[in-house]
């Protein structure tokens, strides 16, 4: 089985199918229909069948999804039936969130360094972790990391951008959206905190909003 | 002109169409061809064309279009064109990190309150906001407001939530998965920051995965 041309919505939305049936099976459950499982996740059932099409069938119609072969291939076509070894740059008030988060570990993922410029930060230990010395960057070469967390401020995000792609990063989730990604390479997804409050005021009832 | 059905994928994309035109604009451009736009942001220009399409027109032939004009009607889709008053509850590491980001502002977003159960926290400001006691959220239904952002831990989601759909707050962004969001009301926006990072393997090239 092949995995191309998956759309990004596709794969957007697998981690939140993962989440969901990682927790039914810790609840015991075996099986689950695709129209439970859309209840579930607050979604379409129809839009969950599709993305799982891209990949073949998982269903048997009358009992549904059997739940341990949907994560274990999900696991697969997300590459998390590896761990993945990350690094954070930037141990501020939000790096040291993502530090001390305990949601990355269901995806396999390890935060195995973590990387300050600050001298009172730099040799404490934050969510387990000591925090090393920014200008080390380079050593990343050498201890194969994949991926990289930046939360560092904005003005300085493009440094920290561009030393971690000298370094071969493949993969950056950054919380700044301060830096150009113009790279072909690594691959860089973006969280913008306030873009993802910006969608709210749409869905809200226009009597409650004040005009200025 | 009605904004009705916007997929909730171009309701996504608009903050971020809406950040690359607010840029735009303070460096002084006035029109962008659709195809430029869409280098700026990495999209495809049909897609930029396909969501504007929901809205009517905003292009002229040969000259691409109106920054200005595009930036207002944008604003007033998502109806940032009115201030929004936020409150935030849990002052940790993470809502620490939002009630000092400074990225809201270009939204028309004003976090006016923040909330804690922590003694030590309460009284204390952060980011301006002085933290009040979060036994006082049902003040919250008196003073107006319709945003709230959660960032309490995983045991406190559920509580928080309930008690923030009590007095009325009719969206929420949330860094919990941790809650039910079965009301029909409010708008819930979850924000998982492990399931971002869920995605990136995906796209990094398989001579780099180590298998376990």
């Amino acid at each position: 089985m092949k995995y191309h041309k998956i759309p990004d919505e596709t794969v957007q939305r697998l981690p939140i199918y993962l989440r969901c049936l990682l927790s039914l099976s810790e609840q015991g459950r075996k099986t689950i229909p695709s129209h439970n499982l859309a209840d579930f996740l607050g979604v379409n059932h129809w839009q969950i069948r599709k993305d799982f099409s891209y990949f073949g069938s998982f269903g048997t119609p009358g009992t549904g999804y059997n739940i341990e072969k949907l994560i274990k291939q999900i696991r697969k076509i997300l590459k998390l039936d590896v761990v993945h070894k990350a690094v954070l740059v930037g141990v501020g008030n939000l790096g040291s969130a993502v530090l001390t988060y305990p949601g990355f570990r269901i995806y396999g993922f390890k935060i195995v360094a973590a990387f300050d410029n600050d001298p009172k930060k730099i040799g404490r230990k934050v969510g387990g972790i000591m925090v090393e010395d920014a200008s080390n960057l380079q050593t990343l070469r050498k201890r194969k990391i994949d991926l990289a967390i930046i939360t560092v401020p904005c003005e300085a995000a493009q440094e920290t951008f561009d030393a971690l792609v000298k370094v071969g990063v493949t993969g950056i989730l950054s919380f700044s959206p301060c830096h150009k990604t113009g790279h072909k390479k690594p691959k860089v997804i973006t969280i913008d905190i306030a873009m993802d409050l910006a969608r709210l005021p749409y869905y809200i009832p226009t009597s409650r909003v004040a005009k200025v």
